[in-house]
C-alpha cells in the first residue's frame, strides 16, 4: 500500500526487474478513482466510463430504485446515453497533486505548549493550509496524515458529482453465493459496475485511462492494485491493538449485530420493505463476517506473539540510540496511558450518537454547518473545514429518497441499544430520549420531521443559525439538544486522549524513519495507493487454492445447491448457458495487498493495462486491517475476460463491450 | 462404526424413524466385502461384479501391468468376460456368522496365572477356537477383539480369491488432482474399479447383491455405509494417546518420508522406473499426509483436553462405585506404566525390521512358515494358526512381478535408517548388515536372491524346515538369523506390554459395558461395521462446503490450473465433453465416520440400495482415527449418476453400465 511519491521502486527492481516510469505511475495515479460510497475504481474509456464493483454502487442503484423497479436486485443496462440514470449523491474524487507540508504542520506547535494546545494549533495550521489551497487551485484540498503523524501530505483532488449508472448486473450474479461465500475463495461474482462521469452536461473527455486486456494475467504474473484502501492499524502500538480487541472491535461487532436483527425484522414485513432495507442489510452482513474474521485472528495468540515481537525490536533499536531514546522513547507509555482512558471512555464515546438511514444525520450536520461556518476556518470542526465544505452541502442537500419506517426503526434500536449501554441517568440519553421510550422517541421524531424533504433542508442549510435556531422540527430540535453533550465529550477525547496519541503517534512516526529509513508503508487512509504482488495460489483447506475461476465453476457451485439462494442465478444465465464459453476465467487471486475501500480498484500489469477488478479478500485476509501474511493473504478480483464475454452474451451490450475493448469508434444514439 | 450385532436401532429410530430389518442388516452384510489390500466394497449385480475404489485395485492393476502396457495410468475396461484380467494375489471376504465367544477366551485364564501365562492361556484358546471353526465350517475363522478386550467374537468368512479386473479408469481421472487434492473436498474424482468375483471358474452367482440407485441421496436424506475401518484409537487411554503424539507417528511419519525420498528418487530414472515406483509412492504420499493431518490433530491442546476431559469422567464413574473401583480401577495405571516401556523399546521394534517390495517379507514368511506349521496350533505365533494359513500360502505364491532394483532402493533406505536408529552395535543390525554398508548389503542380498521366482518360493515351502533350514539363498540366510533376535523383541514386548495392556484393556473394556453399556461402538479392527449419517455440508474456509460436486467443477478446476498435472484430464474427457451431461453429481459428502479401510465401501439409503462409493475423508477427517466430530468430519464418495454416465459416455461401457444399473439381461459375448 505505497504512496504514490513513494513507490517501492527498489522491491520491484530487485525481484522483478521492472522500473516504472514516472509517466507510467502518473497515468495510473490520474486513471484511477477514490468513490466517496467507500471503494475506489479507474476510469476505462476515453468518454468518462469508470469501472468499480456493483456492491460500490448497489448505494446508488438502491437510491435510484423505487417499488416499482428494484435495479440493485434486477440490474441495469443503458441502451443509449440517454438511458444513463443520475446518481443522486455520489461523488468521485482524482488525486491531481501531492504535497509534503509536515515541516509547516509540525512548525506550528511552539515550545511550551500543552499538548491539547498543540492540538488546537495543529488543526488550525491544517485548516489554513486546506484553505489556502482550495482559494488557490479551486481543488479539494485533504491533510492526509501518514506514518501515524510522521508525514503530512496535502493531497489534491479534482471532484466530480455528475455520476451517471451504465451497467450493474443482477444482485444473484455480482454477488453469488451471497453472505456465505463472502470473504472466501474459490468465487464466482461477476461484482461490477460501469458508471459514466459527466462535465457540463457531457461526459466527461477522460484522457487518462486504462487500456482493457481481455486475457488478463497469468498464474505467477507480477500485477498492481490502485485503489483506496480504507483504513489499517499495522503501525498501532500493542497498547491500542489491545484496545481493538478487548473493547471497541468486540462493541462495534455487538452493535452491528443488533442493527442487523433489526434491520432484518424490517425487511421480513414484505417484498418492499426487503428492497429498502436490502443495500443496508448486505453492507451490515459483510462488516459484520469482515469484523468476526478479524477478531478472531487478533485473539490468536500467535498474532499478538508477532505484533509484541517486532515492537519489542522497534523500542530496542530506539533505545539503543541516546537521542533517538531521548526524543522518541517515551512514546508508547504515553500511548499505553491515554489508551487506559480510550476504555474508560469507548462506553460513551460510542453511544452517544443518533443511528438512521440519513436524517438523525443531516440533522445533525445542519446544527453543525450554520454554527461553525460562522467561525474563522481554523477555528472550526475539523470536518467543515471551507476545503471540504462543498462536499458537506451535496450531501445535506441529497435528492436520495428517504424510507421513514426504515429510519424510526433503525434510529429506535440505536436509541434502545444506547440507552441499555449508558443507563437512563447519562445527560445525552435524557436528552435523547425525553422521558419517551426508544421506539414512542423514534416514531415522534420520524413522524414529525420534515427533514425528507430535500427543500427544506436547503431553506435550514441557507437559512443559517438564526433559521435552524427557531426551527421547532423535532430532529432538529434533538439535534440542538445533543450537540452540546456531543461538543463536551469530543473536546474531554481530544483532550484526555487525541491530544496525547497524535504526539507520540508522531514521535513514533518519526522513530520508525530514524530506525528504518522508509522501508514501510503508511498505515491506509482512504487515499490513493499502490500495491504489487503475483497471481498467485496459497495453502488452503489442505491442498491449493487455484489461481482462477471459471464459469464452470459457478455452474457447478449452483448445481450442487440445487440452486438454492444464495446459489441461484438470473434466468438469462440459464437461458443463454450453451452459447457461453464456460472456460472463460471469472475470477482470479494475486498476493496484492488490499483491504476495504480497495474495492473497485484496477488491477494492472506492467505495461499498465487494466488485467482485473479487485472486489474482495479470501478469509485469511480479514486480519488484514492489522497485520499481512504474503503465504496465505489474497485479493479477489473479476477477470476482464468474463466482464466482456458476459457483456456480450448475456446482456447483448456489444456496445459497451466495444468501448472497454476499444475495439470501434464509440457510436450511439443520444 | 457399529458392529453388525449391535447396530444402533435406538438412535435411528428416534432421529430418523427407521427400524432396519434382521434382513436389511443381513442383506447388507452379506453384499458387503472386505478386500486384503486394505479396502471394502460391494457386490452390485448377480454376477459377480463388485465395485470398490480405483485406489483399491491399484497394487492389483500394477502387477498385471508391464513397461509395454500401464494400466495402472491409462485404465482397463474389459469388452467382454474373457478380457477380464485375474489379479495375481487379491483376496475377498465375506462375513458369513459371527458368534460371541468371550466368556470361552477368558475363561482360558485361571486363578493365580502370571500375566505373560495369561497372555499364553489367551493365545492359546484363540487358536483352539479359530482351529474348530475351521475344521467345522471350512471358513476363514478369524478371531476380533473388541473394546480392548471387553469381547471376543469369533467372525467367520468366505474367502474368495479368483478376482478379475473388469474396470478401473486413468489415474488422472480416478486420483484427479493427485496428492495436492487428496483429503479435502470440494473433490471431482472418479476413484471405482470393477473387480468379478469368479468361482470353479464361472463368475460367482451373487445373490446378495446391492440394488443401484443412480440418482443417488438428496440433500439432508439418511445413508449408511457397510465397511471395514482400519484401525482407531479412540477408546485408548490418555497415556496411549501421548505415545502416539510423542514417539510411534511421528518416528513413522519420519520413516515414510525417508521411504518417500527413495522411491522418489527410484522413480526419477526414467519412466519404467516411475511405473513400477508408483503405486507405492502414491500409496506412500497418501499415508504421509493423513499422517501430518493426525498429528497436527493430536498435537492441538483441544483435542487432548477433550480426551482428558472424557477420561476422567469414566475413571469418576468407575471410582464411584466400590466393586468396580475394585475390579477395574488399576487399569489405567497399569496401562499408564506400560506405555512408559513402550516409549523405551519403541526404537527396537520398530528399526529391526526388513523393508522392500515384497522380498524380504517373503524371506521372513517362508522362514517362520516351515518352523510354526511344525507346531501344535495353539503354540504357534497367531499369524500362523491353521485358521489363517491358506492367506500366507496365497501370498507367498503370489505371481505378481518383482523388481529387483526396486527392492534393493527400499531395502538400502530401510538398513540405513534402521542403522541410524539403532546404531551399529545393536545385535540385529549387524546380523543384518554382516559389515556392510546397507547399500552394498541390499545389493548383495537382491542380486543374489532366487525368491523372485515363484516356484523357487514353492520348493522351500511345501520342502518344510529342513529345505529352508539348508537353503543358501542370502535372504533366506538373513531371515534365519534374524528370526531369533525377532522373535526374542517380540517375546520383551509381550512379556513387558501387551500382557499387561492386553488384561488392562479388558478390564477397562468391561468397566465401559458396566458404566455405559454399549452405547459406544468398539474401535475399528478392520472387520464389517455399519455407519450412518447423513448428505450434509459443513462449515470451511469462512463458507458452506457444497454438499454435492458436479462435472462442471471438474472442468473448472483443470481449466484453472490449465490442465497442470495432477489437474490434467483424459483426452476422452475433452474430445467428449460436449456429449457429457455437465451437471451430473461427481462427488458428494455425508457425516457418516469413515476411516481407513473404509475405502470401496457402499453408500446405502434406508431401501438398501447404492448411492455411493466411500473413497475419501476431508481434511478435518484426519483425526478421526482418534476423535470423531460430527460438525466438520466428513466422508467423500463417488456418485453413482456420475459412474453410470461417465462409463457410458467417456468408455462406451453401455453393456457394464446396464449390469450395474439391472437394465438388461446381462449378454456378454465369452
Amino acid at each position: 500500500m505505497w504512496t504514490f511519491d513513494n513507490p517501492p521502486l527498489k522491491a520491484l527492481r530487485e525481484k522483478y526487474a521492472f522500473t516504472p516510469t514516472q509517466a507510467w505511475l502518473d497515468h495510473l495515479r490520474l486513471a484511477s478513482v477514490r468513490i466517496n460510497d467507500g471503494g475506489s475504481g479507474a476510469f476505462v474509456s476515453s468518454e468518462g466510463l469508470v469501472l468499480t464493483n456493483s456492491h460500490i454502487a448497489t448505494g446508488q442503484l438502491q437510491k435510484v430504485s423505487s417499488e416499482k423497479k428494484d435495479y440493485q436486485k434486477d440490474g441495469f443496462t443503458a441502451r443509449s446515453r440517454s438511458q444513463e440514470i443520475p446518481c443522486p449523491d455520489m461523488e468521485i474524487n482524482v488525486l491531481v497533486s501531492m504535497e509534503d507540508v509536515t515541516r509547516r504542520v509540525l512548525a506550528s506547535i511552539k515550545q511550551g505548549m500543552s499538548t491539547e494546545q498543540a492540538l488546537s494549533a495543529r488543526q488550525a495550521e491544517v485548516g489554513k493550509i486546506e484553505k489556502e489551497s482550495l482559494d488557490t487551485t479551486g481543488l479539494r484540498s485533504e491533510m492526509v496524515t501518514l506514518y501515524q503523524g510522521g508525514e503530512y501530505w496535502l493531497y489534491r483532488y479534482k471532484n466530480y458529482t455528475d455520476i451517471r449508472l451504465v451497467f450493474a448486473p443482477e444482485s444473484s450474479i455480482s454477488f453469488f453465493g451471497g453472505d456465505e461465500d463472502n470473504f472466501t475463495y474459490p468465487r464466482h461474482d461477476l461484482d461490477m459496475a460501469l458508471l459514466r462521469v459527466y462535465e457540463n452536461g457531457k461526459p466527461l473527455n477522460s484522457r487518462d485511462y486504462l487500456k482493457w486486456n481481455s486475457s488478463g494475467a497469468k498464474d505467477g504474473e507480477l500485477v498492481f492494485v490502485s485503489g483506496n484502501p480504507g483504513s489499517t492499524g499495522r503501525l498501532k502500538t500493542l497498547a491500542q491493538l489491545e484496545t481493538e480487541r478487548d473493547f471497541l472491535e468486540p462493541m462495534l461487532l455487538h452493535s452491528l449485530q443488533r442493527l442487523e436483527a433489526a434491520l432484518g425484522e424490517y425487511a421480513s414485513r414484505g417484498p418492499e420493505e426487503a428492497r429498502q432495507a436490502g443495500t443496508s442489510l448486505l453492507e451490515m452482513q459483510n462488516a459484520i463476517k469482515a469484523l468476526g474474521g478479524m477478531l478472531q485472528g487478533l485473539r490468536s495468540e500467535a498474532t499478538m506473539e508477532q505484533k509484541l515481537k517486532s515492537e519489542e525490536e522497534f523500542k530496542a533499536r530506539v533505545a539503543a540510540n541516546p537521542d533517538w531514546q531521548r526524543a522518541y522513547g517515551s512514546a508508547w507509555n504515553d500511548i499505553a496511558r491515554a489508551e487506559k482512558k480510550t476504555r474508560k471512555m469507548f462506553k460513551l464515546t460510542f453511544n452517544r450518537r443518533l443511528v438512521g438511514g440519513s436524517l438523525p444525520d443531516r440533522a445533525i450536520d445542519l446544527v453543525r454547518y450554520v454554527t461553525e461556518t460562522q467561525k474563522p476556518d481554523a477555528e472550526r470542526l475539523e470536518e467543515f473545514h471551507e476545503a471540504g465544505l462543498e462536499s458537506v452541502r451535496y450531501q445535506i442537500l441529497s435528492p436520495a429518497p428517504v424510507y421513514p419506517k426504515l429510519e424510526e426503526t433503525l434510529l429506535a434500536a440505536s436509541l434502545a441499544e444506547s440507552l441499555q449501554a449508558l443507563g437512563p441517568g447519562d445527560p445525552w440519553i435524557s436528552a435523547a430520549l425525553a422521558g419517551k421510550s426508544p421506539a414512542q422517541r423514534a416514531h415522534e421524531l420520524i413522524s414529525g420531521t420534515k427533514l425528507g424533504d430535500v427543500a427544506f433542508r436547503k431553506s435550514l442549510m441557507e437559512g443559517g443559525a438564526a433559521v435552524v435556531q427557531a426551527s421547532n422540527d423535532p430532529l432538529i430540535v434533538l439535534a440542538r439538544t445533543v450537540d452540546p453533550i456531543d461538543r463536551a465529550t469530543r473536546k474531554q477525547r481530544e483532550d484526555q486522549i487525541e491530544s496525547i496519541e497524535v504526539k507520540a503517534g508522531e514521535q513514533i512516526g518519526q522513530a520508525r524513519f530514524a530506525a528504518y529509513g522508509k522501508s514501510v508503508y503508511p498505515d491506509a487512509t482512504f487515499t490513493p495507493r499502490l500495491s504489487y504482488g503475483t497471481v498467485r495460489s496459497y495453502p488452503t483447506n489442505g491442498t491449493q487454492a487455484q489461481p482462477f475461476t471459471t464459469l464452470y465453476g459457478l455452474y457447478d457451485r449452483a448445481f450442487a445447491f440445487n440452486f438454492k439462494p444464495p446459489y441461484d442465478l438470473p434466468g438469462e444465465y440459464i437461458q443463454r448457458k450453451s452459447a457461453l464459453d464456460l472456460s472463460t476465467r471469472l475470477n482470479f487471486i494475486s498476493s496484492t495487498d488490499v483491504v476495504g475501500g480497495n474495492s473497485g480498484s484496477p488491477v494492472v500489469n506492467r505495461a499498465g493495462e487494466l488485467v482485473g477488478l479487485i472486489f474482495d479478500g479470501n478469509i485469511e485476509s480479514l486480519l488484514g486491517d492489522f497485520l499481512y501474511d504474503e503465504a496465505t493473504n489474497r485479493s479477489i478480483a473479476v477477470h476482464p475476460a468474463a466482464m466482456i464475454h458476459l457483456l456480450r452474451k448475456v446482456y447483448d451490450a456489444a456496445p459497451l463491450a466495444d468501448e472497454l475493448e476499444g475495439k470501434t469508434a464509440v457510436s450511439v444514439k443520444r
